[in-house]
C-alpha cells in the first residue's frame, strides 16, 4: 500500500488534525467524535451539519465555514459516523432556530442519523432533515435503497448554507435543500480502484484496459464494466444519462461540476470540462456556473463524476453568495 | 495508459481549451501558441508571464488572473515552451512599464526564454527576468545547471503579482522576485511514477515498496531510492533538509506549503500538513500562512513536496493581497 500514513487506524484522526492545524483560527476540533465546527459559530441561525464516511474529502470535513456547514462529524473511511458522533455534534452546535441534518442516502448513514435525531429531539432540539440522492447511475445499489448521494451534495450545502446565513428558518431550509436535490443529477466513473488505509488492499480489482461506468464513491458497482474509451466517448455517456434523467431542456441555465475522484490530475479534469461544455452548447444549455476540481472523492481513485444542476433565480443567487472553507488556493 | 484523453497529441490543447471555456469572461486564448491571458489585461502595470512545460497544472496555465500572472504560454507535456510561444506572448501582453519573465531553472526553459527575450528586446520591449530555483534536493540535476525550480514558484508569482498590481516598476519586481526566491526552499518525493499522454508509458519504474526522495517534477532522480516509510519519517526528512538549507531559525515567521504531485488525495496532504506543522512548532517557527493542495504537479504522480518561505513584513503582506485565478472552489 502506497499512502502517506502512520498507523492506518489513526488515518482519519491525523487527517482531521491537519485540517484543524491549518485553520486553528477558524475551526474547533473535538477529536473523540471527529467533529470540526466553526470557531465563530453563530447562535442566531439554523445550524447545518453533515458527515458521512471519511475518504471523500473535501466532502465534508473540509466544507465547514461561513456560508457552508457549521459542523461536520465524519465516520471512519467509507463508514457512516456512529450515532453518538451525530448526536454529540447536534448538541454541540444546536441553535434555537434548529439544526439541519444533511444526509447522503446510504442505509448506514440513514440509520445512524435517524437514531441520533430521535435522541436529540428527545432533548428538545428541533431537527430538519434533507436526504441527498443525486446519482443517476443505479437504483437500490449495494448500500442504498433508492439512489446514492454523491458530489451533488456540494450544491445542497452551498445553497442552504447561504440561505441560513441570511436568516432562513428550518422549514424553509428543508424545502430549499429538497428543491436543490430535486434538480441535481450526477454520474461517475472510475479508471482505477482505491485502497482504504486500514484495509491495505484495493476495494475492487479492475484490469489495465477496463473502466467502471456509473461507479459509486465507495467502489460500488456501476452500470457496467467496459473497455477504456476516449475522453469524448466517456463524457458523452455520462452527459446523456444525466441530461435525459431530469430531463434538462434547451434554454436551461445550469451549474456544471467536473469532480475528480481523488487521483485524477486537474489537467484531465479541465479537458473533461471542455468536452462537457461542448455538450451543453450542443443541447442549448447555458452554463451559468462551473466547478472543476475535487469535491467528493474516493481516496486516491482515478476517475471523475459529472454533476449538473438546473438553476432557477433563487438557486443561482445562493450559489453566488460568498462562502469560506478550508479548501482554498491562497 | 489510463487517462482521460482523446488524441494524446491534442492533450495540452484540449486541456487549455477547457480552462478557457470555464473562464471565457476572464481569459483570452491564442491556441497556436498555448497562450492564455487576462481578458482585462491592464496596460498601466508591468506585465507578468510564466510558462514552463505542461503537466504541472495548476502551474502555470491555471495561475492567470488579477494579482497573479497576466499570461502563461506553456510548452507540451514536460517540454519548455518553444521560443516563439514566449516571444508572441511577450509581444501580446507588453506594457510600457515592461514585461517580467518568471522562469523555472531548467536548461530547456532558460534557452527558450533567453532567445525570446533577445528578440523582444530587439523590438524595443523592456524585459525583466527572475529565475526560480527553490528545490534543495540536488544540484546540477538531469535538466539543470544549479537547482531546479519547483512549487516555490507560486510564492514568487503571488508576490510580484500583488506588487505589480499596486504599481511597482520592473526593477523593483525583479528585486522582489529574487528576494522571495532567495528565502524559499522546497523538496519533493514520489510514491509512484507518471505517464505523459503522448509517451503512453511511465517515465520511470518504481517498485511497489519503493519511494524516491528528492525527486524532480519531471521524474528526474532525487537523492536516493528508499523503501516506503511512515508519513512522519518522510516529513521529518524533507523538513530537515529544507530547514537546514536556508537555514531557518527559531522565531521565523514562515509560509508552509504541502503540494500534491497530482495523484495524492487531499486527505493525505492534510495529514502531511499536520505533521509539518508539528515540526515547525518543535523548531519554534511561526506558521503565518499555509497552503495545502495541488500547486505544481507531475501529471498523476502520487507524492508531495514541502515548501517553506521565510517571511518578512513585505512578503507576508503581498501574500495576503487578494488574487483570482481559474483554480477555485466556488
Amino acid at each position: 500500500m502506497k499512502k502517506f500514513v502512520n498507523d492506518p487506524n489513526d488515518f482519519v484522526n491525523e487527517m482531521i488534525k491537519g485540517v484543524y492545524l491549518a485553520n486553528e483560527d477558524k475551526l474547533k476540533w473535538v477529536p473523540e467524535y471527529n467533529i470540526l465546527y466553526r470557531a465563530d459559530l453563530p447562535k442566531d441561525k439554523v445550524a447545518i451539519m453533515q458527515g458521512s464516511g471519511s475518504g471523500h474529502e473535501p466532502a465534508h470535513i473540509m466544507c465547514v465555514g461561513p456560508g457552508m456547514l457549521d459542523a461536520a462529524c465524519p465516520g471512519n473511511v467509507f463508514a457512516a459516523p456512529p450515532m453518538d458522533y451525530v448526536y454529540e455534534c447536534t448538541k454541540l452546535i444546536q441553535s434555537e432556530k434548529g439544526v439541519l441534518h444533511l444526509i447522503n442516502n446510504y442505509q448506514g448513514d440513514r440509520m445512524s442519523w435517524d437514531m441520533a435525531r430521535e435522541m436529540a429531539e428527545a432533548d428538545g432540539i428541533k431537527i430538519g432533515v434533507v436526504i441527498i440522492d443525486d446519482d443517476v447511475s443505479v437504483n437500490n445499489s449495494t448500500y442504498t435503497v433508492g439512489r446514492r448521494g454523491v458530489a451533488g451534495n456540494f450544491f445542497v450545502i452551498k445553497a442552504v448554507g447561504a440561505a441560513s446565513a441570511k436568516g432562513a428558518d428550518l422549514e424553509t431550509l428543508v424545502a430549499l435543500g429538497e428543491k436543490v436535490n430535486s434538480v441535481t443529477r450526477s454520474m461517475g466513473m472510475a479508471l482505477t480502484s482505491c485502497t482504504p488505509p486500514a484495509k491495505g488492499t484495493p476495494i475492487f480489482e479492475i484490469a489495465e484496459d477496463e473502466i467502471e461506468i456509473g461507479i459509486g464513491i465507495h467502489g460500488e458497482p456501476g452500470r457496467r464494466r467496459d473497455k477504456i474509451k476516449s475522453a469524448s466517448e466517456i463524457v458523452d455517456e455520462l452527459f446523456t444519462a444525466i441530461y435525459e434523467d431530469l430531463p434538462f431542456a434547451k434554454g436551461d441555465r445550469v451549474a456544471v461540476m467536473v469532480n475528480g475522484m481523488g487521483g485524477t490530475p486537474i489537467s484531465e479534469l479541465y479537458l473533461l470540462y471542455g468536452l462537457a461544455a461542448e455538450k451543453c452548447e450542443e443541447k442549448g444549455l447555458v452554463i451559468a456556473k462551473n466547478y472543476v476540481g475535487n469535491y467528493c472523492t474516493s481516496l486516491e481513485m482515478a476517475g471523475f463524476s459529472l454533476t449538473m444542476v438546473k438553476l432557477d433565480g433563487e438557486i443561482e443567487e445562493l450559489l453566488s453568495e460568498p462562502a469560506e472553507i478550508p479548501i482554498r488556493v491562497f
